[in-house]
Protein backbone atom coordinates (compact mmCIF):
# COMPACT_ATOMS: atom_id res chain seq x y z
CA UNK A 1 0.00 0.00 0.00
CA UNK A 2 1.26 3.94 -0.77
CA UNK A 3 1.85 5.43 2.05
CA UNK A 4 -0.67 8.17 2.77
CA UNK A 5 -0.10 11.84 1.66
CA UNK A 6 -0.46 15.00 3.49
CA UNK A 7 -2.56 17.81 2.61
CA UNK A 8 -0.47 19.97 0.40
CA UNK A 9 -0.03 23.80 1.07
CA UNK A 10 3.06 24.59 -1.42
CA UNK A 11 5.09 22.48 -4.26
CA UNK A 12 8.46 24.26 -1.55
CA UNK A 13 10.58 21.15 -0.35
CA UNK A 14 10.67 22.42 2.71
CA UNK A 15 7.11 23.00 3.63
CA UNK A 16 6.35 19.47 2.31
CA UNK A 17 9.02 18.18 4.39
CA UNK A 18 7.42 19.91 7.09
CA UNK A 19 4.01 18.53 6.84
CA UNK A 20 5.25 15.36 8.03
CA UNK A 21 7.89 16.18 10.51
CA UNK A 22 7.04 19.79 11.47
CA UNK A 23 6.39 18.87 14.90
CA UNK A 24 8.83 18.75 17.30
CA UNK A 25 7.94 14.89 19.13
CA UNK A 26 8.19 13.35 15.52
CA UNK A 27 11.84 14.42 15.03
CA UNK A 28 12.21 13.63 19.06
CA UNK A 29 10.80 9.59 18.25
CA UNK A 30 12.95 9.22 14.87
CA UNK A 31 16.07 10.90 17.35
CA UNK A 32 15.15 7.69 20.33
CA UNK A 33 14.63 4.94 17.38
CA UNK A 34 18.20 5.98 15.41
CA UNK A 35 20.31 6.78 18.39
CA UNK A 36 18.48 5.42 21.52
CA UNK A 37 17.72 2.16 20.38
CA UNK A 38 13.58 2.88 21.45
CA UNK A 39 11.63 0.06 19.47
CA UNK A 40 8.82 -0.13 21.62
CA UNK A 41 5.45 1.99 22.74
CA UNK A 42 7.05 1.74 26.10
CA UNK A 43 10.43 2.79 25.03
CA UNK A 44 9.50 5.81 23.87
CA UNK A 45 7.40 6.40 26.53
CA UNK A 46 10.65 6.49 28.67
CA UNK A 47 11.97 9.02 26.50
CA UNK A 48 13.50 12.00 28.99
CA UNK A 49 11.14 14.46 27.38
CA UNK A 50 8.45 13.26 28.73
CA UNK A 51 5.90 12.57 25.59
CA UNK A 52 2.20 11.99 26.65
CA UNK A 53 0.82 8.82 25.45
CA UNK A 54 -1.67 10.48 23.73
CA UNK A 55 0.52 12.21 21.57
CA UNK A 56 2.89 9.04 21.38
CA UNK A 57 0.35 7.00 20.23
CA UNK A 58 -1.22 9.88 17.16
CA UNK A 59 2.40 10.12 15.89
CA UNK A 60 3.64 6.45 15.86
CA UNK A 61 0.22 6.07 13.97
CA UNK A 62 0.96 8.79 11.58
CA UNK A 63 4.56 8.07 11.34
CA UNK A 64 3.62 4.68 10.06
CA UNK A 65 0.79 5.53 8.03
CA UNK A 66 3.32 8.05 6.11
CA UNK A 67 5.93 5.82 5.44
CA UNK A 68 8.75 6.79 7.62
CA UNK A 69 8.33 3.56 10.09
CA UNK A 70 7.06 0.32 9.89
CA UNK A 71 5.45 -1.73 12.61
CA UNK A 72 5.36 -5.27 13.45
CA UNK A 73 4.35 -7.81 16.37
CA UNK A 74 7.83 -9.08 18.29
CA UNK A 75 8.47 -12.42 17.22
CA UNK A 76 9.46 -13.01 20.84
CA UNK A 77 6.42 -11.64 21.91
CA UNK A 78 3.26 -11.31 19.91
CA UNK A 79 1.62 -8.38 22.21
CA UNK A 80 4.58 -6.12 21.65
CA UNK A 81 4.64 -4.19 18.71
CA UNK A 82 8.37 -2.94 17.31
CA UNK A 83 8.53 -0.10 15.03
CA UNK A 84 11.57 0.46 12.89
CA UNK A 85 12.71 3.28 10.55
CA UNK A 86 11.88 2.62 7.02
CA UNK A 87 14.74 4.06 4.44
CA UNK A 88 12.62 6.86 4.06
CA UNK A 89 12.65 7.80 7.50
CA UNK A 90 16.86 6.82 7.68
CA UNK A 91 16.32 9.65 5.34
CA UNK A 92 15.98 12.20 8.05
CA UNK A 93 19.34 11.36 9.73
CA UNK A 94 20.97 14.22 8.26
CA UNK A 95 17.85 16.74 9.41
CA UNK A 96 18.60 15.89 12.97
CA UNK A 97 22.09 15.81 12.95
CA UNK A 98 22.14 19.73 11.43
CA UNK A 99 19.74 20.52 14.39
CA UNK A 100 22.24 18.97 16.79
CA UNK A 101 24.97 20.92 15.28
CA UNK A 102 22.69 24.25 15.93
CA UNK A 103 21.30 23.30 19.70
CA UNK A 104 25.30 21.97 20.67
CA UNK A 105 26.47 25.76 18.71
CA UNK A 106 23.77 27.64 20.00
CA UNK A 107 21.23 26.66 22.42
CA UNK A 108 23.61 24.77 25.03
CA UNK A 109 22.96 21.55 24.10
CA UNK A 110 25.34 18.68 25.03
CA UNK A 111 25.92 15.61 22.56
CA UNK A 112 27.39 12.63 23.57
CA UNK A 113 31.68 12.84 23.20
CA UNK A 114 32.57 12.37 19.10
CA UNK A 115 29.73 12.39 17.94
CA UNK A 116 28.80 15.92 16.37
CA UNK A 117 32.52 15.81 15.07
CA UNK A 118 32.07 12.25 13.51
CA UNK A 119 29.13 14.00 11.35
CA UNK A 120 31.01 16.58 10.83
CA UNK A 121 34.33 15.15 9.17
CA UNK A 122 32.55 12.03 7.37
CA UNK A 123 29.04 12.71 6.64
CA UNK A 124 28.87 9.14 4.40
CA UNK A 125 30.42 7.33 7.32
CA UNK A 126 28.34 8.60 10.11
CA UNK A 127 25.21 7.58 7.78
CA UNK A 128 26.31 3.93 7.46
CA UNK A 129 26.92 3.61 11.24
CA UNK A 130 23.48 5.01 11.67
CA UNK A 131 22.19 2.28 9.42
CA UNK A 132 23.81 -0.33 10.86
CA UNK A 133 23.07 0.20 14.21
CA UNK A 134 19.27 0.07 13.22
CA UNK A 135 20.38 -3.24 11.21
CA UNK A 136 22.06 -4.57 14.37
CA UNK A 137 18.71 -4.73 16.63
CA UNK B 1 20.72 41.98 26.68
CA UNK B 2 21.16 38.21 26.15
CA UNK B 3 18.75 36.18 24.03
CA UNK B 4 15.84 34.87 26.16
CA UNK B 5 16.14 31.14 26.95
CA UNK B 6 13.67 28.40 26.28
CA UNK B 7 12.55 26.13 28.83
CA UNK B 8 14.97 23.12 28.54
CA UNK B 9 12.91 19.64 28.61
CA UNK B 10 16.76 17.98 28.75
CA UNK B 11 19.71 18.75 27.35
CA UNK B 12 20.21 16.89 24.08
CA UNK B 13 21.04 19.67 21.73
CA UNK B 14 18.39 17.68 18.80
CA UNK B 15 15.38 18.42 21.53
CA UNK B 16 16.99 22.16 22.77
CA UNK B 17 16.91 22.81 18.50
CA UNK B 18 13.55 21.83 18.76
CA UNK B 19 12.64 23.94 21.85
CA UNK B 20 13.67 27.10 18.96
CA UNK B 21 12.29 25.71 15.77
CA UNK B 22 10.08 22.36 16.38
CA UNK B 23 7.52 24.50 14.67
CA UNK B 24 6.75 24.71 11.08
CA UNK B 25 5.70 27.62 11.25
CA UNK B 26 9.26 29.44 12.02
CA UNK B 27 11.59 27.18 9.86
CA UNK B 28 9.02 28.60 6.81
CA UNK B 29 9.68 32.02 8.22
CA UNK B 30 13.51 31.46 8.18
CA UNK B 31 13.10 30.21 4.97
CA UNK B 32 11.08 33.32 3.77
CA UNK B 33 13.79 35.34 4.85
CA UNK B 34 16.97 33.47 3.31
CA UNK B 35 15.31 32.29 0.28
CA UNK B 36 12.45 34.53 -0.26
CA UNK B 37 13.82 38.06 -0.12
CA UNK B 38 10.66 38.65 2.94
CA UNK B 39 11.59 41.83 5.27
CA UNK B 40 8.27 42.87 6.68
CA UNK B 41 5.74 41.34 7.97
CA UNK B 42 3.25 42.00 5.14
CA UNK B 43 5.74 40.18 3.36
CA UNK B 44 5.64 37.25 5.51
CA UNK B 45 2.10 37.21 5.22
CA UNK B 46 1.84 37.03 1.56
CA UNK B 47 3.79 33.54 1.77
CA UNK B 48 2.37 30.73 -0.06
CA UNK B 49 1.24 28.63 3.25
CA UNK B 50 -0.85 31.37 4.35
CA UNK B 51 0.40 32.08 7.79
CA UNK B 52 -2.72 33.50 9.83
CA UNK B 53 -1.97 36.96 10.98
CA UNK B 54 -1.45 36.03 14.64
CA UNK B 55 0.73 32.91 14.38
CA UNK B 56 3.00 35.70 12.52
CA UNK B 57 2.90 38.14 15.11
CA UNK B 58 3.80 35.45 17.97
CA UNK B 59 6.61 33.74 16.21
CA UNK B 60 8.52 36.74 14.69
CA UNK B 61 8.40 38.36 18.14
CA UNK B 62 9.15 34.69 19.41
CA UNK B 63 12.43 34.58 17.21
CA UNK B 64 13.34 37.92 17.75
CA UNK B 65 13.59 37.21 21.45
CA UNK B 66 15.62 33.96 21.35
CA UNK B 67 17.94 35.86 19.30
CA UNK B 68 17.15 34.28 15.90
CA UNK B 69 16.28 37.36 13.82
CA UNK B 70 16.22 41.15 15.17
CA UNK B 71 14.12 43.59 14.09
CA UNK B 72 14.83 47.23 13.07
CA UNK B 73 12.82 50.37 11.52
CA UNK B 74 13.60 50.54 7.62
CA UNK B 75 15.37 53.76 7.76
CA UNK B 76 13.39 55.17 4.24
CA UNK B 77 9.47 54.49 6.34
CA UNK B 78 9.81 54.48 10.31
CA UNK B 79 6.39 52.88 10.26
CA UNK B 80 7.63 49.91 9.11
CA UNK B 81 9.52 46.99 10.69
CA UNK B 82 12.20 45.28 9.15
CA UNK B 83 13.63 41.51 10.22
CA UNK B 84 17.00 40.00 9.49
CA UNK B 85 18.29 36.57 10.10
CA UNK B 86 21.47 37.10 13.15
CA UNK B 87 24.23 34.64 12.17
CA UNK B 88 22.65 32.18 14.93
CA UNK B 89 19.60 32.20 12.84
CA UNK B 90 21.80 32.45 9.83
CA UNK B 91 23.33 29.16 11.09
CA UNK B 92 19.90 27.02 10.67
CA UNK B 93 20.52 26.82 6.68
CA UNK B 94 21.63 23.53 6.65
CA UNK B 95 18.56 22.20 8.83
CA UNK B 96 16.83 23.71 6.24
CA UNK B 97 18.70 22.06 3.14
CA UNK B 98 18.39 18.86 4.49
CA UNK B 99 14.86 19.41 5.12
CA UNK B 100 14.48 20.30 1.52
CA UNK B 101 16.65 17.29 -0.37
CA UNK B 102 14.44 15.17 2.32
CA UNK B 103 11.42 16.68 1.26
CA UNK B 104 12.44 16.57 -2.78
CA UNK B 105 13.72 13.07 -2.08
CA UNK B 106 10.32 11.45 -0.58
CA UNK B 107 7.21 13.87 -0.65
CA UNK B 108 7.83 15.26 -4.13
CA UNK B 109 8.49 18.84 -3.06
CA UNK B 110 10.03 21.25 -5.68
CA UNK B 111 13.26 22.62 -5.02
CA UNK B 112 14.14 25.86 -7.22
CA UNK B 113 16.43 24.65 -10.23
CA UNK B 114 20.02 23.46 -9.07
CA UNK B 115 19.84 24.71 -5.72
CA UNK B 116 19.91 21.05 -4.49
CA UNK B 117 22.72 19.94 -6.36
CA UNK B 118 24.71 23.48 -4.99
CA UNK B 119 23.96 22.22 -1.94
CA UNK B 120 24.97 18.86 -2.03
CA UNK B 121 28.07 19.31 -3.90
CA UNK B 122 29.76 22.55 -2.36
CA UNK B 123 28.09 23.24 1.09
CA UNK B 124 30.80 26.02 2.24
CA UNK B 125 30.27 27.50 -1.20
CA UNK B 126 26.28 27.22 -0.53
CA UNK B 127 26.37 28.64 3.05
CA UNK B 128 28.52 31.66 1.48
CA UNK B 129 25.85 32.32 -0.74
CA UNK B 130 22.97 32.02 1.54
CA UNK B 131 25.50 35.16 3.35
CA UNK B 132 25.83 37.20 0.21
CA UNK B 133 22.16 37.17 -0.54
CA UNK B 134 20.77 38.71 2.56
CA UNK B 135 23.78 41.08 3.14
CA UNK B 136 23.05 42.43 -0.41
CA UNK B 137 19.60 43.25 1.03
Amino acid sequence: MAPASTTRRSDCPISSALEVVGDRWTLLLIRDLIFGGARTFKDFLASREGIATNILSDRLGRLVDLGVMNSERDPADGRVIVYRLTPKGMDLVPVLMELSVWGARHENGQAPEGVLEAWQSDRDGFLRWARSRQDRT
